[in-house]
Parts: C-alpha cells; sequence; structure tokens
C-alpha cells in the first residue's frame, strides 16, 4: 500500500466556506475513483502552534493507482477549481506503507 | 481518531544512510508510545517532480495521544538527533479522520 500525504497551507483570503466547499468536492472522489483505499482530509485542528492548514490522506494499492488518482479528471477537476485557487503552500509525498 | 500528517524536504547533504537512521529510530516509537494506533514512515517513491522526501504519518485516538505522541522523550529525541538536524522545510497538520 501507499500514502499519499498532502499538506496544505492557504492564501490569506480563503475562508471557512471555501474549505467546507473544498470538503464536500472531495468527498465525492471516493465514489467516482475506486483505486482509493482509503480517503480522509480536513482543516488542522489547530493543536500545534506552526501547523499547516489542511490535510489529505489517499491510501492507494501501487503507484499505478497513484498515478490514476492524481491524473483523474475527477481530482484534476478539485485542483482546478479548488486547491490552485486556495493554496499558498503545498507539501506532497507518497511513501511505501504496508 | 486524528490524522498527523508529516512531511519533510531535506537539506541538500542528507544521504540514504542518514534517512536509513532515521527510519530505524522511528521505527521504535510505537513499541515506546502505545498512544500510536498506526504510525508509518517512509522516504519519497519519486512518482512525481516537486514531492517532499519524507512522510510520517500517526494515527491518534484523539488530541490529549497526540501531545502525548509529540511531547514524548523518545519523540523528541529522534527530532533533537535527526530531523532537526535533516529538515530544510517541514509541513505538519493534525486532522479528524474518523
Amino acid at each position: 500500500m501507499i500514502s499519499h500525504l498532502a499538506v496544505f497551507r492557504w492564501h490569506d483570503d480563503v475562508d471557512p466556506a471555501d474549505v467546507e466547499r473544498l470538503c464536500a468536492a472531495l468527498a465525492t472522489l471516493p465514489a467516482q475513483i475506486p483505486e482509493l483505499a482509503s480517503y480522509r482530509f480536513g482543516p488542522d485542528l489547530g493543536l500545534r502552534a506552526g501547523n499547516a492548514d489542511f490535510g489529505v490522506l489517499a491510501q492507494l494499492p501501487d503507484a499505478a493507482a497513484v498515478a490514476t488518482y492524481l491524473d483523474h479528471p475527477a481530482h484534476q477537476d478539485v485542483v482546478r477549481t479548488f486547491t490552485s485557487v486556495m493554496v499558498a503552500q503545498r507539501a506532497t509525498v507518497q511513501f511505501v506503507s504496508g
């Protein structure tokens, strides 16, 4: 299994309503992208100073499934509509996790 | 459950042997920190240009467990010995994931 982690820091003008719309869009992806073995996301809880604003955790069976997810039209639509506009800083990684 | 995601980009002088030593140290944490419901980590697979270098995924039952993990002497030892030296850029987030 491969864990895909994405950590975002928002632009200053992003508000909770934007984040809610993003979450609603992300929630539609598992049904459209069956390669997603698990898909979790959410706003930072504010437990530690210096944290970023939002995290996405996708579990996928292999590298091909990672590519399918990242390049999927539904995912690209979310990137185009939301994250490419909202995200000031992004950090992503994929590693073998089991 | 809370997902703690940490994504690291290394300094230029970090080599694979450093990463192996870090992984060996991280692997000792679950036995020392029972709050860790799940603990996965590893180097980026190089599937996408622009990715960071390393990811850590910890699943913890609640905010108190997140604090116990982050402040635990064994975790602090890894931070002091490895990541504070190796990491050029870090992005961390904790969000509710189930």
